[in-house]
C-alpha cells in the first residue's frame, strides 16, 4: 500500500505561509480547498512566517505535530516563479506535505515518523499567474483530500534523497560557550534559539551571558516566567523543545535588538 | 423561481470587513451566524481592507469568486449609522451578497455572473447599537443561510439600477502613459492598479516608468518574481488579472510611498 | 444534574487569548482539541488583548455572550508557571469557561447567567513546559468537549466564592464629573470606558469634556458616528453596553494619547 495507488482522503487541511494576516492570499485558498471538498476543516497554522526565511518556516511548520493526521500546506518560496519543484511527501504518521521543495517541510516531516514517499506537482489551476499557493498547493491539496486525485496522478515519485535539505539544524548544545542562530521571535518579543533544550535540568539556575551584536545581559536557566522578577531576562524553553530567551512580561528583541536568523552568542558563568 | 418566494438555505459563509484582525467584532459575527446555523462554514476572505476605503473593499471582495456558493459578507462601511440601505444581492451563479448599498459589492457579484435580484434589509437584532455587522449583516445571513427567512421577508426587492455604482472601475490599459490608481497593497509592499494584466503578453520585457508624486522607479514587466534580480522593480500580474509593481523581496510601497488610492503614473520607455 | 456527574460533549469552542495572532500558539492548541474531537468548530473570538491586561481580557472575553453554548477558552495569564490554579466554570447557560483563576472570567460567566459550579484543572499534556494555553486549558477542552472525561474526573470541585475577583467592574455612571479606566481601545482608535452606557438617551447631544493626561477635547454624545462632521469626537456606546469616545474617522486614541488602562476624566458640560 503506498501513495502510488492509493486515494488518500482527508478532511483536515492547515495552512502555513509567511501571506501574513492582510492577505486575501488565505481566504483564497480555502475557498480553492473548499470548492474540491465541502466539509474540509481548514487550521491556520502560522501566517506570519518571517517574509522569505526558510529557517523560520521550517521551525514554524513543525508545529503540524500537534495537529491531526491532515493535508499540511507550506508557502514559505521565495523561489516561486522559477523551477523549484512542488512537491507531496507522504509522512509514514499519514500526512501529506504539500509546498516548495526548498528544505522548509524537512524537519516536520521528520517529526511525523519519517519521509514514507514523496512526489512531485506537476498540475496548475491557471497558466497565467504565478500564485501557486492557490493555483498549485491548495489546488492539488483540495483534489487529493477529496479523494479526486491519488499523489501519482498530479506527479512523479521522486527519490526522497534528491530533497533540497533542511535550513534549519539543531547541531548545538548548551555548552560553556555556543554561537546560536535566532529560529523565531514571538509576539511577546521571546527569541527562539537552534538549541535543543532537552537537557535544560542540568542547567536550571545557571547564569548565561547572551550576546547579541549590540549588547549583552545576563540571564538564569529557569522552568517558567513566574520564576523571575518582572522585567528580567531568563533562558527556559520554548514550549517545544528549543531555548528560549525571555523578559519576563518585556521583549527580548528589544533587549538585544536581534531579528529572525540573527546570530547569539552564549556563555554559561563560573 | 426568484429571491421572493425561494427559501436559500446555505452553509458556505465569508466575511470581508475593514475590521482589522484585532476586532473582537469578527468572533462575534461568527457566534451570531453560527446561532442561526450550527452547520456554518465562515471563510475570513479578508478583514484588512483599508479603514473606510471602498475602492480597496472593492478589489478584496471580488476574491469570493474563488468560494464556493454561499452567503458572503461584505462590510466597508463609512456610512453606518446614516441612512444608506443595507442590502442582500442575488447573483446569477447563486451566492447571496449582504452589506451595504454603497458600490463596493458591485464588481464582485458581476464576477459571479450578474445581479439577479436585490432586496434591502430591514431587520435588525438590536435598535440599541450602530453595530451593523453584527446587528443587521450577520444577523439577517444567519436568517437566510439556516433557511429560516426568505429574501423577501427581511427586506423589499428594489431594481438594480437603483444601486450605488462600483467605486473601482479598471477603465485604463497599460499604454505610452497611463494614470492608474493604488486599489491595494500587500503584506510585502506590492502594489495593485487598476489597469487590466490580460494583454501583460504583449508587454513582457518592456521597461516602465512608474512614478509617485515623490520618486520614479524603472520596472521591467515580468511573468514571475525570480525573473528579477533580488531587490529590482518588476511590472507584472497580481494574481488576480490586475498589474501590481512590487520589488523582488523588497517592498514597492516603500520604494514609491504610496498607499491606497494614490496615483501612480505609468509610461512605456522605448 | 450537576458538573460532578455529567458527561458534557460539546463541539462549540471559542478561543480568547493575549497570544497576538503571529503566535502558533493558536494552531497548535486547535489541533490539540481536534485531536481529541475531529467535529470541533473553533471560533477565534479574540487574539489581540494586550499583553497581562486583565482589565482589557475581562472586556473582550465578555463577548462570549455572543456565540452559542460552548467551551469557552481563556488566556490572559500573566501568572502562568506560578501556582495560580487552572479553573473550568460551568454557567448556567451551560457553557463551559477554561483558563485560569484571576478573575479575568468572572464578567463573562455573570453574562451567561451566572456561575453554576467551578473546578480545578490538575492535568497537563506535558509535564515538560508552561505553554498552558496548549497543555493545560486546549488539553482537557478537548478531553471535555468529546465527552471522554467530565468535569470532575480533571479536577477538584471549588467554592465559587474562593475564586479571584473581577479586575473590571463597571461601578461608574455618566455624571458631572467621574474618572473612568479605557477598558479596550479598537483598531479604528475608539476608546471604550468602564462605564454603563444604558442610559444613554437621557444625554444624547450633550457635550462632554474629555481628559487624558495629556489633553482634553469636547465631544457630543451621540448615538452614531454618521451623525457628527468627518475627524470630529463623540461619545456613543460601544456596541455592547459601555460608552465609547470616538472619532468619525479619526482615531480618537491617537488623539488624547491614551492606552488601556489609562485614566479618562470626563465632564458633562452644561
Amino acid at each position: 500500500m503506498n501513495g502510488n495507488c492509493l486515494i488518500r482522503k482527508k478532511n483536515i487541511f492547515s495552512l502555513t505561509t509567511d501571506y501574513n494576516w492582510s492577505s486575501e492570499g488565505i481566504g483564497v485558498m480555502k475557498g480553492v480547498i473548499l470548492s474540491s471538498i465541502n466539509n474540509a476543516r481548514i487550521i491556520d497554522l502560522c501566517h506570519t512566517v518571517k517574509s522569505f526565511s526558510k529557517i523560520n518556516g521550517s521551525r514554524q511548520f513543525e508545529m503540524i505535530r500537534y495537529l491531526p493526521v491532515g493535508i499540511h500546506i507550506l508557502v514559505v518560496d521565495p523561489g516561486v516563479g522559477t523551477n523549484r519543484k512542488a512537491i507531496s511527501i507522504l509522512t509514514n504518521r499519514g500526512d501529506i506535505l504539500i509546498g516548495p521543495d526548498n528544505g522548509v517541510m524537512i524537519n516536520a516531516a521528520n517529526l511525523l515518523g519519517g519521509i514514507n514517499e514523496v512526489y512531485t506537482i506537476d498540475i496548475r489551476l491557471s497558466e497565467q499567474t504565478v500564485f501557486d499557493g492557490r493555483d498549485v498547493f491548495a489546488y492539488s491539496a483540495g483534489l487529493i483530500g477529496s479523494g479526486k486525485k491519488a499523489l501519482s496522478d498530479i506527479g512523479k515519485k521522486i527519490r526522497k534523497e534528491s530533497l533540497c535539505p533542511s535550513p534549519l539544524i539543531d547541531n548545538q548544545k548548551l555548552k560553556n560557550k555556543v554561537d546560536s542562530i535566532v529560529v523565531h521571535i514571538n509576539h511577546f518579543g521571546n527569541i527562539i534559539l537552534n538549541i535543543n533544550s532537552k537537557e535544560i535540568d542540568n542547567f536550571l539556575n545557571r547564569k548565561v551571558k547572551i550576546s547579541s551584536n549590540v549588547k549583552s545581559i545576563y540571564a538564569t536557566v529557569r522552568r517558567a516566567f513566574g520564576n523571575v522578577a518582572i522585567g528580567k531576562p531568563l533562558l527556559c524553553d520554548d514550549g517545544y523543545g528549543r531555548y528560549c530567551v525571555a523578559l519576563n512580561q518585556g521583549s527580548a528583541k528589544d533587549e538585544l535588538k536581534v531579528d529572525v536568523e540573527s546570530i547569539i552568542h552564549l556563555e554559561l558563568c563560573e
